[in-house]
């Protein structure tokens, strides 16, 4: 393979020939960069000539966006929030705040900076609703760092419980695992599968990958410092040598669980770069709420949701007035509520609709922040954002990517589960604010001794304790999904649901926004047709 | 492997079992986190009782780091600099920045916004040094996006020369990888190298981390979708069905060149997470320079440095002078001149260190940047940091880290390449600045075909033909090395010489700074023996 500019005379003529570019902009242009998106860009709708009225239950992204998006197109639109602030759980926890969660326990946040965002906390960049949103409504975004080679796995079984950085981690995996390919390729053992031109090609790209030696073996040399680091670093001067440092033993490595942990980073929603608004995840929903405020009637309780042919009639009480029954009438409704609290309101959908709102579980996630007096995990481990992974029942703890390198104190998330693994994540539920702080500072401390020193306050959201959301997304199974999903999302008469729940991306707001427009796109093409 | 808290009674005994986080705490403050690097906080002086005066030649970060250390230890400092600013390559080029370079031509740079780091331009976490005297002059740092697996990797003689996701080689690369081990081990070619319960664990572990399917194959999938992307995207409410993304063939894949271009990622040097001082690399030069201001002669080009037993007599003229030729003594002469200049210079030094100076070849690197009127390549191709490689001779692509997803224009550094691979490093050196903008354009959209549509303007740095260095760096080989490092980095009578090519970390700042430590610390050993 050769390419021009081998000398200054070719590289001047070649850069004459622009009728060349032309052409292959033509043939660019068409490869469909943005064809991998359900998101292609504003919705558009035919719109309401005749005032058409749609009351949307719920202030989250999905009913915002509904609800922006519906009277932008013509639409008379009214939203009831049970909440006195909109943006459901794109939500930031920040000093001052407060919340009584249910079982009566008050949650407070006393730090001094820093945040907790109990639900949504990150951007993957192909959540593209997302980002046009934020562009549109303003909401300034900067990078969120998923992973970071400093961070540590770790398994309280495996090391003496000593965390292992995520980078030596990844490259002895990948080095072993290279080395044992290697090993095979040259037994012959795939002689079948692989041609022999394209088993040279492999041994070549195994080497680099794997930072092989010359016998294709895995082992400590100057090479291997320059990919997993070094126990003496390269300096400056007549400073001591460097000495790379030694990769960890095969079969323990195997045994540690470790590799597991990393999984973690190869998903797609994981990938670099991922992003997070500037502030916090509420941003994003104060700016939806921004929007639409005075669509919104806030601390409106919704007990009972009607239809006949021609209307839907909802009824929902003040939470701050004196127990009055109110209705609120209109040609459509979208419910956004979620599926745990629905359940439990009186409304007027079909039975197999019934059937499908009562049969998804939500998840009990739920999270933990902590406030110490100094960023030790980036002072004392520089540890600079990303993300630690541990079997402790915490799970994980994530630091910050903002505020980098400042003194003073800062915020980590020190504990975050949403599957219900050994049942952690229930009995997180089952525990008292100020006991789950407890809990993350203990366990934590097991990963960063400085914790019990440094620590200043905590904050938590247990989902389940929520009363608004009594969970924290709808966890489907494949099962679920094959029998609930589209009954689900289909309109019942002249109501409709979204929400996350919705979408075939639960837990994140992308679903939420997309469940959205979906069902406003459909709502339209029915008004219009 | 268990782990408690299975009910909440049994979580609560363990917390009040605080005792044992104690031991913990000690045993885990000895693991020594910071052992690995030869920077371990602040340097420490006996300093100079008696007004011993330092002759310091450049204003670079290896100079100026030996100027703040030695004042703060009591010398009598004073810097001589060729240039009419300090910093040396830890320089930004902005709006409204000019030069002339070696050959007459003048560069000069009109962006709006954004600008071309035409040295080093990302920081690794483990240059501890720099972030020290980061924190100490309030540099203010954010996330550098090294890796985006949005971006491209790209051979102009495969795939039709279509670029292709860094994310899509990286996944399929691990996919058929770990299929090929597991086949291996399934078919006992590994069963000397590895116990059959050991064997059991690496299968499971190729399943998750090459994303395999029940029979240890890597094919297009959901769950491959939930790694390496998706034709169509999951939606919300009722959108079409999500479509996984199909990996690339193997064979063309192995003869593609891209997996070699992965390599670079799972480099130490480049490990995430990496940073950036806000407003680009010159603000650390800047203030290293505001540090240390009044000790630096700006404009002083030396001519001659002679040495005798007592004292160190440097022979400089002011560049904007009347050519008048002045003398500076010192008791001592740090002298971080490039050795690219130096080896032109009067220097009374022994044969052999002659010898050393004259040896080390500069790398002839340079860099293009581009601005274009706007970020076609976040807003149409989702590239939002990061960078691409190609075979081109620009090499590669760096898309910003900063002012992200913000409207109006934007810089990338569209060319840098620093090995001189098939003489393309010295072809751009040829070139005049309007040609190497003409030529990174060029070669640009054959990547980005919205190159030509949206150029506003460009700037370069050429490193051989800037005057006060003569190129980019020292260019160090093992045998070099070996033949003359250590004379370059000894004391020759009173002087000593520093900079990035007196350390093992050559083109890093990291280098330079330790070099300036390193040699102020074995003359203040000498001063005080």
């Amino acid at each position: 393979m050769s390419i021009t500019m081998p000398t200054r005379r070719q590289l001047l003529s070649m850069i004459g020939h622009a009728a060349g570019t032309t052409a292959m902009y033509q043939a660019m242009t068409s490869m469909g960069f943005a064809a991998t998106s359900d998101y292609s860009g504003p919705i558009e709708l035919a719109g309401s000539q005749g005032g058409t009225k749609v009351l949307i239950l719920g202030a989250g992204l999905a009913g915002l966006t509904a609800a922006y998006e519906l009277r932008k197109a013509g639409y008379d639109v009214k939203v009831l929030e049970y909440q006195n602030r909109g943006g459901g759980r794109s939500w930031t926890i920040s000093g001052g705040d407060s919340f009584t969660e249910l079982g009566g326990h008050d949650v407070d946040c006393t730090f001094e900076k820093g945040y907790l965002n109990p639900g949504p906390w990150r951007l993957p960049i192909h959540h593209y609703a997302v980002f046009d949103y934020c562009r549109k409504f303003n909401v300034p975004l900067q990078p969120f760092i998923m992973k970071n080679n400093k961070a540590y796995l770790h398994n309280s079984q495996a090391y003496g419980g000593k965390p292992q950085r995520i980078g030596d981690v990844e490259t002895d995996i990948r080095g072993y695992t290279s080395e044992l390919l290697a090993k095979s390729v040259q037994q012959g053992a795939l002689d079948e599968q692989v041609s022999a031109e394209d088993q040279e090609k492999l041994l070549e790209g195994l080497k680099g990958w794997g930072v092989l030696d010359k016998n294709y073996r895995y082992v400590t040399s100057e090479a291997v410092g320059e990919h997993r680091g070094w126990d003496v670093l390269p300096g400056g001067g007549l400073m001591p040598k460097a000495e790379p440092s030694t990769p960890l033993d095969f079969g323990p490595l195997l045994n540690s669980g470790l590799w597991e942990q990393l999984y973690v980073f190869n998903e797609y929603v994981h990938a670099p770069a991922m992003f997070e608004p500037v502030g916090g995840m509420g941003r994003i929903g104060d700016a939806f709420t921004e929007q639409t405020r005075d669509l919104i009637r806030f601390n409106a309780r919704v007990s009972k949701i009607e239809q006949n042919e021609g209307q839907v009639t909802v009824h929902y009480e003040d939470r701050e007035g004196g127990g009055e029954v109110m209705q609120e009438t209109a040609d459509y409704c979208i419910c956004t509520i979620p599926l745990s609290i629905l359940a439990q309101l009186e409304i007027d959908v079909s039975d197999e609709m019934k059937r499908a709102i009562a049969s998804v579980p939500y998840a009990s996630a739920f999270k933990v922040a902590l406030e110490f007096k100094r960023r030790f995990w980036e002072q004392d481990e520089w540890i600079v954002g990303g993300i630690s992974y541990t079997d402790l029942p915490i799970k994980q703890i994530a630091y910050p990517s903002y505020d980098l390198f400042e003194d003073g104190p800062g915020v980590v998330q020190a504990a975050y589960d949403t599957y219900p693994t050994k049942n952690y994540t229930y009995t997180w539920n089952t525990l008292t604010p100020q006991e789950r702080i407890e809990a993350a500072l203990e366990f934590g401390s097991r990963i960063h001794p400085q914790y019990r020193e440094e620590f200043i306050s905590g904050t938590s959201c247990a989902w389940h304790r929520i009363p608004w959301t009594l969970g924290c997304y709808g966890q489907w199974t494949e099962e679920l999904r094959e029998e609930h999903y589209e009954t689900l999302c289909e309109f019942d008469g002249r109501i409709a649901l979204a929400g996350e729940h919705c979408s075939h991306i639960p837990a994140w707001q992308e679903g939420a926004i997309l469940s959205g427009l979906d069902v406003i796109r459909r709502l339209d093409a029915r008004v219009n047709a």
